[in-house]
């Protein structure tokens, strides 16, 4: 086993022993999943978005994730305020802009974030990235640029605008799709595990979003690996998870198997599992 | 086959082909399992509730789902603006009285939401039809006279009050409970799919409200047969789903079992399960 | 089978026969499995949390199960207002004072509802009773007399606090965690089914806050018997939910199956597998 996978293994097995106590400020979709996947790889989840609490709830916590999925006029200004309480904190912050490009409201709201609470890491689709970068209004013009969908034809692109993105916000991006990009500005993981499946499951985003926000309070000092090691263990779950799926099984079973396979998984099977390269 | 089962094949095939984006403006209980139900039959769901958005979201989406079974003073306006805005555009509406006759507000808040929005369709049970026929007030007096759970006893007198229904508010009635009937005010499809353990799941009405709006949205020329089609897809795969039922599972298990019924079922498998007639 | 046993077995049959129907204001969290675990039982649930409905929604059900998961600004009033309704009427009321301690905000609102609404139950871990007692300011000083998990170490100490809690407040306290215990001030059940790994699942705290109103309405006469079968049905639950595990399942098919476990459960199986001594 090589350096790199022993570290991905590693941060597994941190998230394991530390119990990070993550606090989500999330959408009411799959908020569910998100508190079961974070128990499942060994953290603990609290949910909270009132402004009344958000401050002395996230100060508890080891980390915050901001999940802008069913945002609204009363979960922003809390969103804000844990945020800067966090950071204030030196906790991890991990911003989830679910949905940016698609309303003002969340394009406006995710791009603040992004300025006001300089969050430790992005993670969204190639689309919600884009949309932070170049708002709302131009996010069609570019489109012909920087393809939607990251391919192995358009690699190159896209690992350049990712690191790009990542040094510009001085954070780690987390880009994922049918190729995942991870980089912290100076390098990049390109991770090629994961199913096309997993679309077909509401939510396998926010969950990661959740579980980078526990591999980067486990893990403070090597966050680009932890992140990489969130987005490989999201992606191999995703392959066993499908493994285990019966004649029968439709998407439903596979939110359930999918969980099931990061409550399984031990950082022997996350380092044998995990596919990437370093660019 | 004959050629109504032709047509229901066909509209289960459209929403698989043409894959709806469908806006839902839903309750928090069963949001989960709604949208996965609709990734299931090979549509995508969006949720947004705030008002500052909602316009926005809806008309990126090609229909719209109004849900009130957890409505608030923040979302009911939503409701409105959303319905408003996916009607100016010609976008299929569907409205879920979720509980209409429990409470004024839901009551008024349905009624006024039917009268205003003139949705394409209404999905309840006959309870709720009944609450935004009479009102809150009148509803046990009437409760002699269309019984409220629809029977091989009474079922023409509920064919009649159903179809009358749909008529006088211009839109497709779907009306759900051991038999299911669905009519555009002039036919009526009899619908005996299902099983009984389904009200032993919470929000099986939900996500049929989804899978309507879906059907509609997919098949805008046979706004009646995508209905039908709809609904006997739900049954069917409660029917499927209680086939694929060990002896330790129950009604979480079940839940799964469902969703993924539908995420396996093809045009065909629906064409030969399908039970109906129409009256 | 003794006398007690019977009991147990008696209140299991009374939910399923007279499918009581629960009103709830709870989180979002674990809303749908709250829904389902009511079902599962034989009762009925109604979520509705907007104060415009409340008070007529608690007034059509036969109980009232408050949970402070995900309280906020707007559905801290709702919860007192359904509170005092419920009382009016005589409904049971029961209490989840999730996360008291965690926050001023948590901690003052359920003090306030515990002494404004005096709900006829409280179910909570122990350093959520606690902080019930002493306060959020005060919580870290008392951990060293009476310590947070309760042990056979210091049983006799938890069992003495618990009952003094239910005669102080005049309500059922149901404190659980490896041992649970139950009691109205005089007797207290002390109740060693379960699990380690329900742990592992959000929610099953909050599921059972619901099924402890559902057997509270059920049995009107003998909420103390009523309330220690719905832990313990719980805790067994958990179970023959994990004996029913393969090598492959986690936490998210834990969580069916001890829903479904719930749904399977029938009188004499709750007999026999229920494991207490009254103290």
């Amino acid at each position: 086993m090589g350096k790199g996978l022993n570290m991905l293994k590693e941060c597994l097995v941190n998230v394991r022993t530390r119990s990070p106590l993550v606090h989500n400020i999330t959408n009411y979709v799959t908020v569910n999943d998100v508190a079961n996947v974070l128990l499942a790889c060994g953290a603990s989840p609290i949910m909270a978005d009132d402004l009344g609490e958000v401050e002395e709830i996230t100060a508890l916590c080891g980390g915050l994730a901001i999940n802008i999925g069913t945002l609204n006029k009363d979960t922003i200004p809390a969103m804000f305020a844990a945020g800067r309480k966090a950071k204030e904190l030196g906790h991890p912050v991990v911003l989830d802009p679910v949905g940016a490009g698609a309303s003002k409201l969340r394009t406006e709201t995710a791009i603040r974030l992004l300025q006001e609470i300089r969050p430790d890491a992005v993670r969204g689709n190639i689309s919600e990235i884009k949309s932070l970068v170049f708002g709302s209004g131009s996010t069609k013009g570019v489109d012909a640029d920087v393809a939607d969908a990251v391919t192995e034809d358009n690699l190159d692109g896209a690992i350049a605008f990712v690191k790009e993105f990542a040094r510009k916000e001085g954070c780690i991006a987390a880009v994922t799709g049918a190729i995942d990009l991870v980089s912290d500005g100076d390098r990049c993981f390109v991770i090629r595990n994961g199913r096309p499946e997993m679309g077909r499951i509401t939510g396998t985003g926010c969950q990661l979003t959740a579980l980078l926000a526990a591999f980067l309070v486990a893990n403070p000092d090597k966050p680009l690996e932890a992140a990489a090691a969130a987005v490989c263990a999201m992606g191999l779950a995703g392959e066993i998870g499908w493994e285990n799926m019966g004649p029968t099984d439709g998407n439903s079973t596979y939110r359930n198997r999918l969980i099931d396979a990061i409550f399984r998984m031990d950082g022997d099977t996350l380092a044998k599992g995990a596919k990437y390269e370093i660019r």
